[in-house]
């Protein structure tokens, strides 16, 4: 401890951490200093490299409210939110795959019918959503909680208004008896993902683009079954090979099909071309001794 | 890029970074992106636990202000800092070693004639210093540019109190002819890094104490030589061997030696009991093709 230097002060580091009576916590610091020492020890990060490292780190931080977390943008472009989503959902083949679950979401969303338009006068082309929610072994999951949220034609969530008054794009509803669900909105636009702050400004450093390609998000919880995150995403959509958060997976990838004006799927009339998207859901029962 | 999981998004996210122009962007943010990742796939980092850190970074963003950078406690307390101080300050032997530049320094400190007290009134036992500043072959370093600041007997620095209103404890002289320096001021006392923030509560997780051992800052920059940012230790103190942010070499551990009331070594008549400092300096000569 009294000759610390660029290769023993990573062990002297540790070894302050040797009495911590929580072990889950020395396990998690560990990794995380030696990661950390061996990062500015492989690139000899200079002290101007790393002011102003500590720099970008405050802004970030600064730029967080209420409506805005930068800190999770951050991990999301730089691919860490993926990567636990991944590492905290495996999956037997066959069961629907989780993606990241993104900053838009709302506590308290308001709840439909099945058949219900979500829309709420949110601008975009209409589109009437319909599948099933079954388990690994094709048993139909029924009352189902569905939440489904998305941004509009113009690539904003209805919480990115500054004035918003009522959920727009956004709901809660219940699969039926046999785990069915349909429900209208509008098709789902590629968006790019807020850059005006620091991680834009870090994705401009990198020569990256911050869009996202189309896509619809779902939350479903069902008792006996593991939550299941994710989204479908609009095949076709130029960024399905460059999602700014790293989020897709060729089996979320669905059509979104078009169709002339005329007679919608639930039997109403629509005025003008609409397009429809059918997407079946399969979830994961709960493992004994794991939580949902 | 449309299979993405826990083993491919490390490479998915390096690829997006391989048309960046900026070489050493490039470098730095392939190894954090690889040592991210290492980390948590390492310790299998949980969704909970992923949060638990986005809420850390976030209000370790918001405490930061004018007065106070928490960031930089935290890298620090987790040896970040003292790592980068070793890195970029090899020197050969002989010349004196670097250590962190802490937070307290203050640009714009009062200058000084050789001989004064620097401590402005500030609460503490009487303490002389003396050296000299010289380089690798043992030549002297005259008008070195030499600015110190140290906390008071509470442990405070000036910057800490929040009615200041002038600088205390801190100043800037420079060496004379021959490099010789001496001045007057108070005994250097261990003191705790600021502790009621995100830092603190992470020390207090770890079961690790706030405390760094007893100190005096000095900053030496002279024509022709690199500039020294180190501290002097004073032996004997109880967290030598603990330092909160690693930053103790033996090297720059040296005695603050008591003397009873009597005449001081500048030939001044001191009324109650105290200290000598000796302690000499080497300057490395600037390499040709690097900046000081
Ligand atoms: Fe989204
Ligand atoms: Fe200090």
């Amino acid at each position: 401890m009294r000759n610390l230097d660029e290769d023993n002060i990573t062990q002297a580091v540790l070894a302050r951490h040797a009495a911590m009576p929580d072990e889950r916590l020395r396990e998690i610091m560990t990794s995380l200093v030696q990661h950390l020492h061996s990062f500015a020890r492989e690139v000899k990060l200079t002290e101007e490299e790393w002011f102003a490292g500590i720099q970008f780190l405050t802004e970030t931080g600064q730029i967080c409210s209420d409506k805005r977390q930068e800190f999770i943008l951050l991990s999301d472009t730089l691919g860490l939110s993926m990567l636990v989503t991944a590492l905290n959902n495996r999956k037997p083949q066959g069961c629907t795959e989780s993606t990241v679950f993104g900053p838009f979401h709302v506590e308290g969303s308001p709840e439909y019918a099945l058949g219900d338009n979500v829309a709420e006068g949110v601008k975009g082309e209409p589109c009437f959503v319909r599948g099933t929610v079954r388990d690994i072994n094709g048993e139909p999951v029924p009352h189902a909680s569905m939440e489904v949220w998305q941004a509009d034609a113009d690539g904003f969530y209805d919480v990115q208004y500054e004035h918003l008054e009522a959920h727009q794009g956004r709901g809660t509803f219940r699969s039926g008896p046999q785990g069915e669900f349909h429900f209208r909105s509008v098709r789902a636009e590629a968006y790019p993902i807020p850059y005006d702050g620091t991680v834009g400004r870090m994705l401009k450093a990198l020569s990256r683009h911050p869009w996202r390609p189309a896509h619809l998000h779902f939350l479903i919880k069902a008792e006996g079954y593991e939550t299941l995150i994710t989204h479908v995403f609009r095949d076709g959509d130029q960024y399905l090979d460059s999602d700014a958060v790293f989020g897709v997976r060729s089996s979320l990838i669905a059509d979104w099909v078009w169709h002339e004006a005329g007679i919608a799927p639930d039997g109403s009339r629509v005025d003008v071309p609409f397009y429809t998207l059918d997407f079946d859901f399969v979830l994961n029962p709960v493992q004994a001794g794991k939580a949902a």
